[in-house]
């Protein structure tokens, strides 16, 4: 994905950069676009489950995160979102050196928005699905959302 | 809840104390039952979003784990568990000194269980419910958790 | 579950009554309460799926439809409500006389209701779980259902 | 979608007919590839919900078997599958002449399969999307469906 400089992508960077617990995981917004956003994580010590995979609440974490922002990114200026609600299947373990969450909008709305994220595990040089998740997100307009 | 010191204490300990992500968001295992599992996580700045509440991410991490450890804990010896998918409701801001997870088997089964979790924040001294969760667990036999 | 004779009760029979799926499966609007609604269907042979038992889809039918009248009942006079989404388990065959849903408010908002609904076989007089579905209401105002 | 005359296709509609639930909705098997299903259902007055649109329990009756039957092109000889659990977002009312579900497979398992539905209106010549899907199938071996 490309990342073009746009007073979008400031204000998801902006949005993305006062998560604290986005930079606790280290997750990285390596994607945006309209409609499209990706969020990936690499492998370290901190984000382990038991087994030495990532964990899959890290793994739902950036994959809400990114379907999240995906929706944001459609919503129009000054619009906020709030995830609602989401289904995960994980698939398969999170073994990878990074993992990566693509979020992308199904169908926009004027107050519900249907986003869907895949996530990958990248894994000598190849991408293994892990993940996918279903999502419902609510806009909320005319809200600064730092209040 | 209670939490007896018998061997399935110290089994469901023992795995929790070997998940990395869980001491990195500081969640705590604080109630153990056969059936049921309590897992909370104190506020505090690294696992904020961008509101100052703690983040959505936080609150599936912990709903997904007490779910599963809850199913865990009816599978009998020697089995492990997975979490298959889950769905996650966010109906309030997780806004509270504390968020406390607890997970139940709504129904055991011999190669899948059914369970649900209830996510609180506690504010002034009272719960106030943030989430609910529905979750299939997978349950696996003859297979150390740490291989 | 008791059926008081009131204005809700009136409400909610007439939209029910227009549905012709319902009719057509031979549901029956067998309890209403505040913020709970019983459907049930009995056992014949159009609704059976391929061994015998009710359909899957029929037991989410009537799951859809008694948690959503659940949020009917208490999302105030002249308001009409729409399913957003919503997450079923089907963890036992319906297999039974008749099949119960029972929908419930687990907690109301003034735009989006979260509700619950489980399902039962009765067979030899006692209830069996069958389904356990977990819904996103939304509230719609001012507007004529028949509309 | 093209329908290839097959064992696969004979297995299918074999199953697809013994099913009475999906006659009482006048449900068709109108698609058949390995891994792709299509169910339709004609707008016909048995069917409708109170504002005279197709039923959201029928939309997910046939999104719901129709992933099922793509889970089930992939399973294998003498393999059935059961519906663990699904979650469907109803974007759209469902609002045309014909209602056409496509189920596909998103990643086989061994013993759990994931699928996605689509669920599109036909209105005026052209297909608008009405419900999104994900499933959770798990496939028995070594037993007769009808058993």
């Amino acid at each position: 994905m490309t990342t073009p400089d746009t007073p979008l992508t400031a204000r998801i960077r902006d949005s993305f950069d006062r998560q604290h617990a986005m930079a606790l995981v280290r997750a990285e917004l390596t994607g945006i676009e309209e409609g499209r956003i990706e969020i990936s994580v690499p492998h370290w010590t901190g984000v382990e489950q038991q087994h030495g995979f990532v964990h899959g609440g890290v793994v739902g974490m950036i994959a809400d995160s990114a379907a999240g922002y995906a929706a944001m990114s459609v919503a129009g200026d000054g619009a906020t979102v709030l995830t609602v609600e989401y289904k995960i299947n994980l698939v398969a373990p999170a073994d990878g050196d990074r993992i990566i969450a693509r979020g992308e909008v199904v169908r926009p709305g004027r107050t519900l928005i249907l986003t869907q994220a895949k996530v990958y595990a990248l894994r000598d040089g190849t991408e293994h699905l892990c993940a996918l998740m279903q999502q419902t997100i609510m806009v909320m307009r005319d809200r600064d959302e730092r209040g």
